[in-house]
């Protein structure tokens, strides 16, 4: 087993049916996958659950269970949203399941990456989209877009086993921990100060927010910001509110 | 859809569990597979059949129901047996799932294919196996080796189709003119504002400029920024150093 694989985690969101959670458990504990975060489960386990594990009772009596999105990647410094593609999703990065597993396999030996799976029926909402970095969708039959969340996992779970174990050994990446991504968190921390920002400098009307915030979650999650360059926009933030602005021309 | 998937058909052995039918009936549709074959199913269709096969109901309905494997794969050209990897099978030609969906593609356009799936939980006998030309397996995670026959049914189907996918030319992209990205001109013109914005604000001294401005090229150099991003950008510099906000055109 490959222990990069212990840098993935998988995040449910408000899972209706606890079968559906002990079928996801057992397809990731066959691609090597142990670390399942469940936001918000509908319903507790029920007997389905551990029928369907068949095996991978450990990790889903290992799974964390917290209460939204936020708190599940906390610790993650990248973040990948499975969903269909519609009007609404093709504003961010899209990937398809083959372009997923390449894109985690070079991340894992450097970051932890969360790949988020939303409801049965109505998947992540806007808000939820917005915490991602980028978007993946598996290719179907165009007629025909409903795969059981337990199967999009076990998809998605098998590109990203199969392009870790495809790839050839990484190089030895940047150890500078100025050079890590900001985790999750972090990010967080950085949106509600820019948006404060931008209300207190009447930028954004709070009573009408358009899709301000939405289009710079979509800039900066794309931006992969690290943690020194997080630091520059927090102290860029501060010094503007600073407000004392001394031009030095004279054309002011 | 893709035409060429009418030449792969999925053939199940003696499957005990109608769920199971149900489920890989819905895992083919996903995918764009309609060609099911039933080798002496242990018991007939149920409720859990119908429910999970959710909407692939037709493909149930059309199922070829045989009385042996000889019968499922009588008109095929190619038949690929799942199995794990096992020292009875060492002797047959072997491939894993993403060299399967490879082969598949290469042959559908001349010849008639089929994947068989044995029971839930002997796989496939010894007389069945002569009948292929080849076996394919999945990698797993080496501790865990039981992958639910569904389940292997979609990621099968699913490395079928992506390799039908990538032989064929893709479509050509839309593009919105405000999802362009922005001119290096008017990058330029961004990170003097942004320059200026800094020292007016003392959070850049010019007479030490240090690495800021490289920083925030790198950054928003990643980022690839768009026209319509840029537009708020500047706006947003604008509101911070007290100005009002005139929208620029994206020409600028």
């Amino acid at each position: 087993m490959n222990q990069l694989l212990d840098n993935l985690c998988i995040v449910m969101v408000e899972t209706s049916h606890p079968g559906n959670i002990g079928s996801a458990a057992r397809a990731m504990k066959t691609m090597g996958i142990n670390d399942l975060r469940l936001s918000s489960p509908r319903k507790p386990y029920s007997q389905e659950t551990w029928a369907l594990a068949s095996g991978a009772n450990a990790i889903v009596e290992q799974a964390k269970i917290v209460p939204d999105l936020p708190a599940a990647i906390a610790d993650c410094q990248y973040v990948i949203g499975a969903s269909a593609r519609s009007e609404r999703t093709l504003q961010w990065p899209q990937m398809d399941s083959r372009e997923c597993g390449i894109c985690v396999a070079e991340r894992l030996p450097l970051q932890k990456v969360a790949l988020v799976f939303g409801r049965e029926r109505t998947g992540l909402t806007n808000e939820e989209l917005e915490h991602c970095n980028a978007l993946v969708h598996i290719p179907m039959a165009f007629d025909y877009m409903s795969l059981n969340i337990a199967m999009a996992i076990q998809v998605l779970s098998y590109e990203c086993a199969t392009a870790v174990r495809l790839a050839t050994p990484a190089e030895a990446a940047t150890t500078d921990p100025d050079e890590v991504l900001a985790s999750a968190e972090a990010m967080e921390g950085f949106y509600t100060h820019l948006e404060q920002s931008m209300i207190d400098a009447r930028f954004l009307d709070p009573e009408n927010p358009r899709l301000l915030m939405r289009r710079m979650r979509r800039l900066f999650g794309r931006a992969e910001v690290t943690v020194s360059e997080m630091n520059i926009l927090r102290g860029m933030l501060a010094a503007f509110a600073g407000r004392k602005f001394h031009r030095r021309s004279s054309t002011d």
